[in-house]
């Protein structure tokens, strides 16, 4: 079962974070920042009726980062965790998620806002958003805890 | 950009879920069924303080799944509609997604609860969930629209 698993990008994405300092650390704190998705067209079918959806999940490659560390200070304590207790790209496997807000389709170009994604980045899945089966509540948020979270932008730890 | 981008499991989904169909769609229909990770060790460290979150993301490939559909008709409907506006899973990109109750990690065994996940998957990376971050609220559900939300099963139609 260890066996390699590969995927092909289905898009580009494009926003104005050209670097992976001074960028949002999530989508909640980026609502003014727009990009696009570049849909690859062998692909523009499948967003048939997405447009009824306000808001959907990008799955991506962080593209600029290389290797992973199993211990990481994210960018939102001075301490460092289990790279997966934490959402610090440098992962065994660089998989991004944001939930952003969909805006307009026109043919295979998809515009969003809430953008924290890197300009360029390779787009490896959209999947809608379902607030009924995608909320949880009170949830225990490990070493966060309940301190109030605070707008944090990234710097370059994670190149 | 349009290369490829290959991972490598950081370990197996275990679960009372042998066959594709008569399945659980959602986590949140699963909420008594659980299931366990065992991570290979050469990343156990990275599980360090996890152990303080309540609910976590799991990332994973759907790995009895065939090639893709660009339209597909999802579980919860029976009118077709694009890939990307549907959870199904035989995307261009078969990447599933579960946000699944933490339980108890042992070593490298991480013990979950609301298991919709099929055994024997392999896993591609583990986030901390973040109420803050995740959740979202008056959201627009497409063809989902505002009909009640029944639980549904799994059938073999994306095998």
């Amino acid at each position: 079962m260890n066996t390699e698993i590969t995927y092909k990008p289905i898009g580009i994405i494009n926003s104005a974070w050209k670097k992976i300092d001074d960028m949002p650390i999530q989508s909640v704190d980026a609502q003014n920042t727009s990009g696009y998705i570049k849909l690859f067209p062998e692909y523009a079918k499948g967003l048939t009726d997405l447009n009824g959806f306000s808001h959907i999940m990008l799955l991506y490659h962080f593209h600029l980062v290389k290797g992973h560390s199993l211990m990481v200070t994210p960018f939102m304590d001075t301490k460092s965790h289990g790279i997966f207790s934490t959402r610090a790209p440098k992962r065994p496997n660089s998989i991004g998620i944001s939930i952003v807000e969909l805006l307009k389709i026109e043919g295979n170009t998809i515009h969003f806002s809430s953008c924290d994604i890197l300009d360029e980045t390779p787009l490896l899945d959209i999947k809608p958003f379902f607030e009924d089966f995608d909320n949880r509540i009170n949830t225990q948020k490990g070493w966060l805890g309940n301190r109030p979270v605070k707008k944090t932008l990234s710097d370059k730890r994670f190149k």
